[in-house]
């Protein structure tokens, strides 16, 4: 299991489910999961308790929670489930956060990170939610009626193209100046599967890790780098344009051997017998170089895009802002 | 040879070369080549000559051009570069507008259509390309000094999900409305292959046609629709998910050919036998089925895209703006 | 009253207000006011109809409606603000569309026109607004579960620097091919005072016409040059640069009369003696030149036009849209 | 002279132009002028030389170097004449960096903040400049064949409203984490009268000041505060309402004593006698409180700025981008 690996997908739900066939538990990581019939929301957790759950999953030690929809989010426009998932966002980063009591929250000096590229729809789900977010910092500093209030403060990084420095240097740089108690990141993920793309929300308390995302950050965004818990808050809205062949491939190698008398065949046995990684590693070599960098997105990634970055704003909004109180 | 054809390439050039390695001209088209060692440009003529060749090169009857970047365009400000690819376009243009003089090109009343999304990166090539056009329509009906002289008008019709009509349907009403000469419609592509992406300018006498573009236009504009000639001129941004998929395991199965004994293995056989739209539809049967509406596109699509936007406004510009007169 | 006065006000009801103090009655002009204490909302109907009111008003003849936001709106988060000025809206607009019952809405066809400048802040209005409606006329015609439902399309056309068009002129050219039974053109207005400024909302059944507006259309958008009615909503965002410049000087003229003994001097009373227009016309001449055309906008304009554009189009959508039926 | 005298204008060489009818010279204040016939630009040097100098300018100690172009700049998109001005500020900002040769560019590391509020057009041109900067760092970071070769990095902090921080914070951070030798900030500025408007360029040695600038930076950007020097790029886009209010005035006041007999009036004389800031608090007082904190600008400030974003951007890529070595 290399870091080739998290080409494959950022969550960690989709890492556990390529092992589940094997029908054995992992060891080193626990899985719990619930399906909320009234919000038609799964939850799955998944926390990597060991060195060795860590390897096999191909991502750091740590909590990660998964909120679902079930249904299809068809209508971009529909603002009641926009409100639903964004409460069970709000619940579940309630209990990520280094608070016991919601009268805590108030406390809480917190700085959002919307990673990404403004300018590549796909990429841009930071620095939309970001412009959606209510921040508050300012105004509790200039205003002596709100006492200790802490509030929201936000920063929107950009790309090395645009800015020359790696987001990494950017968030340190303003985290040591302005000392938040908390980062949350916020940034769009690679999925091993169309059917998550845009519907499930993942939240982890291991930070933002070199490799993942769109963008293939290289520098980490957590605790060792920042002095500060830094909870990550990631959408799929894309698939490596690699996963999509994998898929189809071991599609038709399972058509292929229905159909016909290739059993016992010794490229067809082969091919078989590759494990994930292996086939990865045989699709990169076969595809062309170009391709390798490249993501796959819907056509209406626009839309899509729009109505998670405010589901994300509103969620957060709704534990820190001003109105809701 | 059907319309699912179409999802392979919207380029001309590349539905020629699917061919070629037969080895046999292809009744009713023909083609020219030409290599500018100066500008590093490969320019590739294509013309469609009668009904049959229309069949099965899946593209209607007309001319069509290929301005082909040899180097890598890496340096996305190269400005030198923008001029040198903005050249050619001006002169190929030139060449379909529907004058014979120089002097001629002050009189044509020219309508721009910026075909796309602006919303969604890859298929903005039409908004941002309208965005640095120099329309002077305006200037020359409200001064006299400029006598006849007509100019260029521009529209951005949007997307169907955005204004609730075909493009098609605005582009119609307002060439009733306003009576061009000529339409140009700018619209991004989709490619058969990585190698052309964001390099490669494509003009066509044709005008648009339906399933073409990223955002698989429904109704035509062209010559019969507008009651004008419409020249297309396109770039290709994206390749179908589809085309990926069909590339590797091409690549997949000669590989296996060569290290196997696979000759004489019926499903190989039957996979081997199968000729280029019997693959698609295989592997789109193959393929989740959301997947067949995404699209492959760079992580810098951005750079590309305001990279190529500014080549194509240029070279319009280059022809009729007040500044370059 | 020449049409000068147009740049001292596009909202009917201040025009209305200047004549107020001579307490008496314009001959051809009907006011109606109302104080909504629930909403905190002041409602105000001016009814222009003889064609001396129209000249004595500056306006043409008919009905004008302005929602007039009491309190200040101080948080542009405030979605529960946003949501009660957007159902005064609805209201209102409902009884300037050609139905008589709420069933009847269904098979009205609407289009919608966003008037102004995308990349002028406080003329996005139009088409900020148009961004966030739902428009579905795409949706009932390609579904037939939806039968004679006709619904909502919409159009940016942009300022005649982008296009080379007038909007008018683009606007006629889509009604005559899709042929609408109404048009809404939104479009950001000019305020005779600081105090309307981004809290009201005015609406007309008289359509757009020449002069008003922050671009000065140049065209009318009425039933007269569409063929069928047009329904404005505009919004103030600005002041023009003489306005602000009148006010002050009438407040010094004010302060100067009370503290010093100008009564009776010349130059002093020669001021007095001017009436509105006769003011207008001299500070236009005092004034720079070049800032004729310039026009007053508060510092914070991106937050109140956002605010604004979501709050029409709530009130649009809660006509037409799919969500709310 | 105190911090309201700000309102009055950003531009040194306006704060000097107040006193130039005295005909006396300011004492530690030097002027040198020069007409550049080829360029048609005139350049303005000031140098604040003691405090006293600093509290009659109303500006901080240092030097201040304004570009004015003399012609109008009609046409936005005159390349030629983005050149000429750009190659202008490209000179007169080496004459301000910590180096003496062209060679030592090479190894300068510089941070460009791009201030101001993207939203909001007149504001946006710190970050319109950025978005059109060729930012070096991270190419010569890694890749070993530049060597020593530092380059430029670029920020664009966004303002209060949208991060919770100062803008000064945000760099401060930064500035902080990747230790350039030099800071250029670009800002919009505010003009005392119309005819500077988007047509200067000012530099200045002394960064950027608390009450500057459009959103009244609260917190200075200088060698005092971040440690290195701060090289302050700005252009006036607005006139503060307040400005033109005065100037109309004066103007009303110097007709009405032509043409009358208000010589000797106590009113009159009274008003005559105020001085630049008696008369600007006199204003404010007579002014509706909201316009006091609103700003005028042109109709078309979007070609303007996206002119003057493109001219000292070039200006700035010229010294220092891979394409222009």
């Amino acid at each position: 299991m290399n870091d080739k690996f998290n080409i494959y997908t950022d969550l960690a739900v989709e890492s556990k489910e390529r092992f589940k066939g094997d029908n054995v538990e992992i060891s080193g990581v626990e899985v719990y999961e619930n399906i909320d019939d009234v919000y038609e929301v799964k939850l799955t957790k998944v926390e990597i308790t060991s060195p060795e759950g860590a390897k096999i999953m191909g991502k750091p030690m740590g909590k990660y929670v998964t909120i679902e929809a079930l249904d299809m989010i068809e209508n971009e426009g529909d603002n009641k489930r926009k409100k639903q998932l964004g409460k069970m966002l709000a619940r579940e980063l309630f209990y990520m956060l280094p608070v016991r009591k919601k009268e805590e929250l108030k406390s809480l000096s917190v700085l959002v990170v919307g990673l990404g590229n403004k300018d590549v729809t796909p990429d841009a789900l930071g620095p939309y939610t970001v412009a959606n977010l209510e921040v508050t910092r300012h105004i509790f500093m200039l205003n002596h009626k709100y006492g200790k209030s802490k509030g929201i403060s936000a920063m929107i990084p950009g790309v090395m193209a645009q800015s020359g420095m790696e987001s990494a240097e950017m968030v340190e740089g303003i985290v040591a100046k302005i000392k938040p108690d908390v980062v949350i990141a916020i940034d769009a993920l690679a999925a091993g599967s169309s059917k998550r793309l845009n519907s499930t929300i993942q939240l982890a308390d291991t930070g933002i890790n070199p490799g993942s995302g769109i963008g293939n950050r290289r520098k980490a965004l957590n605790k060792e780098t920042l002095g500060v818990p830094v909870i990550a808050i990631g959408i799929p809205t894309v698939i490596h344009a690699a996963t999509i062949v994998r898929d189809t491939m071991e599609q038709m190698i399972k058509v292929l051997s229905e159909l016909t008398n290739m059993e016992g065949n010794a490229g067809f046995e082969m091919l078989r017998a590759f494990d994930d990684n292996e086939k990865m590693n045989l699709i990169m070599e076969l595809m062309d170089e170009k391709l390798v960098n490249m993501f796959v997105t819907p056509k209406d990634i626009d839309e899509s895009i729009q109505f998670m970055a405010e589901t994300v704003a509103y969620g957060i909004n709704l534990l820190f802002s001003l109105t809701h109180r």
